[in-house]
């Protein structure tokens, strides 16, 4: 035992080769939970359906004594409650988050984290009060760089104990497009447990970990913030004692409901002859998604999907669909998105230690059998 | 290939001993999930933390045109929409559900399937039509033996295509007590997407099988129902060609709200030196739970937990609550429920081949540094 937490808080791990998912791996796979893909069919995910990471326990919080503190480099330190936040003028926005690690399962060698195959994501509408709003009210001194965000849950990660926090530059703190949300309401109705309850940080565009849940402290500092989901956790490195780069904003990814019916165990599609019509979703934290290919060979050829129209819900997914006409025998379907700033998704992964901004194209293996 | 779907759906198997979690297992546990341990602290488990199972997809339904029909051995047949099933007498019970699956990735060997730890359960207020006052409009027919559900979820099992289907005997379809309802609102809202929306039936004190999920049809049968999920799925055998026993109630289970907080990874939890209170849930749904006993030794000696008055709500969970004083060093606990028949929690599980109704006592390992 080398920490005070001895050896039930261990550094990071990659699995080996031949290892399946591991008792710790499936742990986390049962509490946290992915979108079921078929659920890609609503424009805004309904509660339960959409992704959730609780990287500690769901702290118990109740709204009615719920305060979030405001303070650090600014000219008037702040202590809201709920009705307080409520005072300011809502805004609601319409976000899709993406865990970071999504995608993580599927790499090899895998890292030993929550073990996702591609569901991590999930749409919603959030409201709540502008991070400016609410940084204008408490005063900006000079010399602030970074915003500094604090929740509620509490627990030990690779021998550091720590309540989960994250920072952001000033500039993104204080960006009005995307525009960051201290969040008391998602889909209209207070947060969940599961989400936040009552306060969450929502910033459009970014990986999950940047969306702070049980926020109850907001400090502005003179300093780059070295905590560790900011310098330990959640970089793109090679190697253990690389530096690496730090994970901000969502890569593009495409997303199809599985079409026809599923197998249980397998979970491989059941499709029947004939033509069909392919869906899904696309999204680009980077710049608006501008281009969705289908491939139904298993990624040699592609085809042009239809992208439905913005609406200017610009750091949601957006709607594409393709026609397809099923023959028998065994397919791999796939969707490709390519954003404004042309970054699109690979054939095969680029492999990071954390598993972290994976966007490899999704494949639905698809059995036709022969008609009649 | 043998069958018209060919070795994309396979027959159950179990896992060898050195195999990992596989991959088809992880894809189940990324779509469904289970009761993170913590939300064992609220009366009523909300939305999105209650366990979900969904064999197939979950289909699209829209409240306004879904038709409940009721037929077979029936004086009048119905048909039945949401309008008209509000119409009847609302009547809501207060049900702890849990997976007949739930510990079913503990045994040795594992049977492939969804591998659930523990965490397969929830409770929630289920509000609808008793399907007795259904049946009594509809009038039973002499001769009908059984009632048969059929759900709109539709896929491959083992080769077998179908819709989802249960049967109940008629004695427990119209019993008094437990109740079994047509639910159409759970914790006062509608039904969501992936518990059944718009309709679901729910039995109380059985597994969650029983809780045919997007009911569209109720039919009366003269002869035993031997469709796939209660004659090949869903029975308790010991070798693939036992024809075995059906799968009906839930066995008793107590589980504890870990303690302290958590390691990300490991999910060991850490106590700081100190009495501290252990709490948590125990349920049966065979007869109420009379007993709960906690141990902090690994099962070794076993003290008697307090147990909440009964409340009326004799198939839901009651919480318990017993004292533990944390000593530096490295801890094993556990709690056992006894129902008012007898029936307890074993210490080493029984194993059967589908890994259905398991209560191997829970087993939470707890790190207490030194204290200072």
């Amino acid at each position: 035992m080398d920490g005070p937490f001895g050896d039930i808080s261990t550094p990071g791990r990659l699995a080996d080769p031949a290892e399946g998912v591991s008792p710790e791996e499936l742990a986390l796979a049962a509490r946290n939970h992915g979108l079921p893909l078929e659920a890609l069919r609503y424009d805004v995910t309904p509660p339960g359906l959409h992704y959730v990471l609780v990287h500690y326990d769901i702290p118990y919080a109740e709204a009615d004594d719920w305060q979030l503190t405001v303070g650090g480099r600014v000219r008037t330190a702040l202590a809201l409650d709920l009705a307080a936040l409520r005072a300011f003028p809502a805004v609601t926005h319409r976000v899709t988050m993406e865990c970071a690690g999504n995608g993580r399962a599927r790499l090899s060698p895998r890292p030993v984290s929550q073990p996702w195959l591609v569901e991590g994501v999930g749409t919603a509408e959030w409201t709540g009060v502008p991070l400016r709003a609410l940084l204008a009210e408490a005063g900006v001194e000079p010399g602030a760089v970074e915003a500094v965000f604090t929740g509620a849950d509490h627990g030990v990660e690779r021998g550091v104990e720590q309540d989960y926090q994250r920072s952001l530059p000033l500039a993104d703190a204080l960006g009005p497009d995307p525009e960051v949300l201290v969040a008391y309401e998602m889909n209209g109705a207070p947060l969940p447990p599961q989400h936040g309850h009552p306060l969450r940080l929502v910033v459009p565009g970014w990986y999950g970990m940047a969306h702070v849940k049980w926020l109850r402290d907001i400090t502005l500092t003179a300093t780059p913030f070295t905590g560790f989901q900011q310098q330990v956790a959640y970089r793109i490195r090679q190697s253990a004692g690389d530096p690496g780069e730090p994970v901000t904003r969502i890569a593009p990814r495409a997303l199809m409901i599985p079409p026809g019916f599923p197998d249980f165990m397998s979970r491989t599609r059941v499709v029947h002859p004939g033509p069909c019509v392919l869906e899904g979703r696309a999204w680009s934290g980077r710049a608006p998604v501008t281009r969705v290919e289908v491939s139904t060979d298993d990624g040699r050829g592609w085809y042009e999907a239809e992208l439905a129209p913005a609406d200017g819900h610009d750091w949601a997914w957006r709607r594409w669909r393709a026609p397809w006409t099923a023959t028998p025998g065994s397919h791999v379907l796939s969707a490709r998105a390519t954003d404004a700033g042309g970054a699109t998704q690979p054939l095969t992964q680029p492999w990071n230690r954390g598993g972290f901004a994976n966007n490899l194209v999704q494949r639905v293996s698809v059995y036709c059998p022969p008609d009649g």
